[in-house]
């Protein structure tokens, strides 16, 4: 599989890049640019001594510390990896031992919450370049992460104003070499965007989740053993890291509040639809939909596999 | 694959089995009765001329043929493969050309509508067995069927209370026979559990998929390619055959409204937590759907796979 994302680089493209929190998105960068020799040292930075000895048992990484600012002392890349909650509190206390030139960079799937965090506390001769890999499983932790995560998934870059385009440049180049495709946008229409395609899709999964779990005239092992009627696909994103997404939601509140509006009032009108059998406005949203489901298959985002390619016995 | 479904019997299960409507289901029924050798002989049945013909290149029928009474004549056991909204219809014009003694059983996602469409027109000597197997993918006609479909997934039995026991057993046999765990319960019952399990996701997806395909601040384009964030999972399940979704919305209505309630009682409180920044409420939900999807794993109805086993490259 790694093979895919091609032979180890002869020269790194970073000295020395720290990752800041290493669960499923940290361990899956330290795999890759381990793998393509995009950096000559890696240092693994997580609080939590028992990720901190997990690391070292893997091997990912050639240091790892639960101490951030001496972590980052010396990296000319440094990457939070963590909840997007905790991006302030973090790089208050790295700021004063980033190294002058150095890039800051994250991976939060909200970017305007994130930016407005981490500026205040920015030195001036630090660079910083918001990512969002829309790339994961709903699997989490050092164990979970795997080189190929980003390959063939969109990086989304959303550079401040006052963000030099060298800096912008390099950690473009640092996401291509890990296979990803990187577009740049404005934080804001980035949280928007990310709503309706990341953000929303998970709440409705952890909501419809919840409501079966808590019906009174269904019974729990009733949702359970009849869940490939389609509720199983749910199950997958409702079963992603809950403080991730927890802080996913308080933080990009008005875009993921604007688009459950939009959702509200379409609900509405399909709920209406059925009530009134009007069958043709079901068919016309049925048939519509489709053609979404192919675009997607078609610029490779997906699988044109029946039912993801799910293995048939379901072990 | 079909390994799995074991060796064919040496003594079919029945003699003749028609199958009226041959799409993903009763494609899927015709392989796996051929390839464990259920029966003597099928008959595939569909109103579609080019279906028919597709039908006889495919093999897996002994007869194929548009006229539904003809096909029924001297079968014993008769299964309505049809979107739930056709079977009085058909039922109508088979009635007449059914076997004394024979069993007529169906396959919709609805059965209390199902039930009362089609008792007004079953003869006395005739035994109706109303199923429902909880199995499909978002494929449709007869070229996406599978002998392997129904293995380790549930199949639902719901019999009036006049039907003799002995037809129930045989029709349990036949399902057992094709890899399903059988059980039984009231049709009642039935769409209410699948409305939750099934009819409710269905609509969700397809209701969010057609928000965003017309939202006018995020591209379609964009959608699509920031879907790996989420929502390209709901395209799957949106993506099904349009006219069996709309019949079941239309023919368990009640159910359906019913349960999109509580949805919508519960996605209120969600958004309410979201917006005075309840990060609790949020974090206790997102952990208590975790367990849901553990339990669907552990009773094998879904993969341990991160991202459904989904193959890395897209492709």
């Amino acid at each position: 599989m790694p093979e895919r994302l091609g032979p180890p680089r002869e020269t790194p493209l970073f000295d020395r890049v720290a990752l800041i929190g290493i669960g499923l998105i940290g361990s899956s960068i330290a795999r890759a640019v381990r793998h393509l020799n995009l950096a000559r040292t890696i240092v693994a930075v997580d609080r939590d001594e028992n990720v901190v000895a997990r690391v070292r048992e893997l091997g990912f990484a050639d240091d790892a510390t639960s101490d951030a600012a001496a972590g980052v002392t010396g990296a000319d890349l440094v990457i939070l990896c963590v909840p997007v909650g905790a991006c302030g509190a973090v790089a208050a206390v790295i700021a004063k031992s980033l190294k002058p030139g150095a890039i800051l960079s994250d991976v939060g799937s909200v970017k305007g919450s994130v930016i407005a965090q981490v500026q205040p506390h920015l030195p001036e001769d630090v660079s910083f370049v918001p990512a969002h890999p829309v790339a994961g499983t709903e699997h989490s932790g050092p164990d979970a992460g795997f080189a190929t995560l980003f390959f063939n998934r969109w990086c989304i870059l959303t550079p401040p104003e006052n963000t030099p385009d060298g800096a912008v440049e390099r950690v473009r180049e640092f996401w291509s070499a890990m296979g990803s495709n990187v577009e740049v946008m404005t934080a804001q229409h980035h949280d928007l965007v990310l709503a309706i395609t990341s953000h929303v899709p998970h709440l409705i999964a952890y909501n419809i989740v919840g409501t079966a779990a808590d019906l009174e005239t269904v019974t729990q092992s009733e949702v359970i053993k009849f869940s490939a009627g389609g509720f199983r696909d749910f199950t997958r994103i409702a079963a992603s890291d809950p403080t991730m997404w927890r802080d996913v939601f308080l933080h990009n509140k008005e875009a993921v509040l604007e688009m459950l509006g939009r959702l509200n009032e379409d609900i509405a009108l399909l709920a209406r639809a059925i009530r009134w059998g009007e069958g043709d406005k079901l068919f016309d949203l049925f048939t519509r939909t489709r053609a979404i489901r192919r675009g997607i298959i078609s610029v490779g985002q997906e699988t044109p596999e029946p039912d993801f390619g799910r293995r048939r016995d379901g072990q």
